[in-house]
């Protein structure tokens, strides 16, 4: 189906971009490749009004014409022949500064600004509501993969139990070489970062803060919650040995960091609602939709009363990727500016955030012990003592040693480091090996 | 990030509702169950003004209170209190003039009605356009899963080659149960008839018309040309065999019908733009995303020039599942309403549809042959004599006979039935098996 645009009239959105690295360049050769279709389809000619960059003088290549650069982000946000803005600076400030004044201008803001959002999202949300102008950022989560739109507009009225998903590359990607080549970890980031995959400090991918910002951003639009950064529980893959994951495929499970959004209780008094925002490494069964997705691949499990499972894949990084994204924001930032509307951020009333300590799940647990009578029993006390219910064990002779895998029922975070803590001041338990929780 | 609501003011949207089967039933129970939520997320109240029906004395249970029950589909759509119109009556009349004189009315429209989008969606895309309102069908693309509004806005601005799904319940169904368990197509069948996941007469699955149409709607949205139903090439999987099934695993491929649209050309004089839409068995190659979508599950995957391989996974079909849709693009049709806006069906210029004779592929061969001397380099001269090329053969003996195996490179439609049929009419060729396309 289309509408013939040809004798429509066309209207001209002058765009104001805010930063012109990776993204913001890819952004402006797209638009000179694309210009004419787009115009085609939608009526409307997107045009690149002023670029701020932090030096002018820097060679910028591509479509980035000289005349439109311009050290002078303040005055693009402030210019009255800018329709909309494109930030893709980056980091909290200046970015927060100058998308709060392009708002407060009546301009629709577009960001791919993680860290921004994870921190200051339900500000900006707040002056977008009050000046009625569009914020979009569907390239923050997870860059070319449609997510935050499918959430706040196609799944806004399902009730939306948990959103779990695969949004770090550069983890996904050592993780997957470790798993196919039996590499270890060390060696699996050394290629990581000569491939441009991670950055010389992987600090902010591997220990799962970069998830953690993406995980905030999701469970906010899942659940219309007001979830920060800070609110995140996070661990990172940095202690995963190929050992662990050589026994977790045995077991039939692949090693993933996962970001899990979850939403608990039923919104009754008897069980009022509460969020759970999680990142760490996960056990995933094989034969569910993220233990295949490989490399540096994301995706992004949804799981709804009604939809049931919906699974989004796609590349969650790069440059092209991230402004195909955002290109999809500006297009419709565009059409409801020539329409003279607005889609507002769906809101909610406030959820409180449960306690890591709270959640539950199962885990798998890895033990060095005395191969001796009584061993077995004795851990299997400390397990029972905490209430925490084993589902399977495997046995693995040592030389001197045993080796006790355990996959337990669901339990809660804190009966499970209770159960650690007490395993870990046994005589007979010589070491306790990686902890991860188990999806299935 | 969230914005307040309970201060404001609460905005009632009226929901003519017009068919009330399985979707219709579904969609006002979940109204039920939900309206609160929505309520307090949107600011925006909806309430079902009226239920036209066939028969209003039949039980339809649930929350579909009698007082709402009418025969008079008319009427609800003429309607001044009715601000809102959803369709789930099925097929082309009396839906089509209905839902044309809601759109007359400047009533937005939700349909999930797949044959007659297929069928006449240009008509009512120009109806929408006209009116300047909502005509919005999520709901009859892949069901629950969230494809046409990421393909009409996020990937509006993305040079989209190729749109590729599995959009049928019930074949992936059958084919993963014969490949699952060694089972014949027509055990498989009768089980997934007695599960409920096939129809007493299973020709619109199996021959692949329901995919067709899906195909039609998808290409029209990705491409924004004018796909009509009749415009899609179509085979379906009834002549599968499960020895075609081992054979395919063992070389590494599952088989899967696949709903394919593909855009030709680069846009320019010397490659204009052309269209293919087609639904046939494919072989799918293990490690693309496509071939670990199992049972009844389906998933649509898009390759874009900048945003790369994306693919949307889900329920695509059910009565909750569908509803759930449905109700996606009624709170979002709903809040344009209240903002006095809409979102118009994205256009584009006229392009032309290419015959599937002109359609290139690989493909999978499959002969029964004299073993003879010489008679592999006589059938290798018949795909030479059609400039086809050949990939890699695998022989097997049988008897007095041997199987030979053949997947070609890329090859026209036109050749590759040119040599099937040169192939057919050899003597030393006794049987010419499946032909599959060969999706890598």
């Amino acid at each position: 189906m289309s509408t013939d645009t040809a004798d429509a009239q066309v209207r001209t959105i002058r765009v104001g971009l805010l930063g012109c690295g990776t993204v913001g360049g890819a952004l402006v050769d797209m638009l000179g490749e694309r210009g004419a279709d787009i115009e085609a389809r939608t009526g409307i000619r997107l045009e690149i009004g002023a670029i701020a960059v932090r030096s002018a003088s820097k060679n910028r290549g591509g479509g980035a014409t000289a005349g439109l650069l311009t050290t002078d982000a303040r005055a693009v946000v402030a210019d009255p022949d800018i329709d909309v803005i494109v930030e893709v600076i980056g980091g909290i400030e200046p970015a927060r500064e100058l998308i709060l004044a392009a708002l407060a201008n009546r301009k629709p803001v577009i960001t791919a600004n993680k860290e921004l959002l994870a921190n200051c999202g339900q500000e900006l949300a707040d002056a977008a509501a009050e000046a009625r102008v569009d914020l979009l950022f569907e390239a923050a989560a997870a860059a070319a993969i449609p997510i935050i739109r499918p959430l706040r507009e196609s799944l806004l009225g399902e009730d939306v139990s948990r959103v779990m998903g695969i949004v770090n590359g550069t983890t996904n990607y050592i993780l997957t070489q470790m798993t196919e080549l039996g590499a270890d970890y060390a060696d699996a980031l050394t290629e990581a970062q000569n491939l441009g995959y991670a950055e010389r400090d992987p600090t902010a991918d591997v220990e799962g803060y970069d998830a953690g910002a993406k995980a905030a951003i999701m469970a906010s639009i899942a659940f219309g919650a007001k979830v920060a950064a800070g609110d995140v529980y996070h661990e990172g893959i940095s202690n995963i040995s190929a050992a662990d994951i050589a026994f977790a495929n045995r077991l039939g499970y692949q090693i993933k960091l996962l970001a899990i959004a979850e939403r608990f209780g039923d919104g009754t008094d008897a069980a009022p609602y509460e969020i759970g925002v999680r990142v760490h490494p996960s056990m995933v069964v094989d034969d569910h939709p993220l233990a295949s997705v490989r490399g540096s691949f994301n995706a992004v499990f949804v799981e709804g009363a009604d939809a049931g499972e919906l699974m989004f894949y796609g590349r969650g990084a790069g440059g092209r990727p991230t402004a195909s994204a955002v290109l999809g924001d500006l297009i419709d930032a565009a059409g409801n500016r020539v329409r003279e509307t607005y889609h507002p951020v769906p809101g909610g009333p406030a959820v409180p955030i449960r306690p890591i300590d709270d959640q539950s799940s199962a885990y798998y647990l890895n033990l060095e012990v005395a191969d001796a009578p009584g061993v077995l029993a004795e851990v299997a006390g400390v397990f029972g003592a905490h209430g925490v219910s084993i589902r399977s064990m495997e046995q693995e002779g040592l030389d001197a040693e045993a080796r006790l895998v355990f996959v337990t029922h669901e339990a809660t975070e804190r009966d499970i480091q209770s159960t650690l803590a007490d395993l870990a001041a046994l005589d007979a338990v010589h070491g306790v090996g990686t902890m991860l929780r188990v999806i299935s």
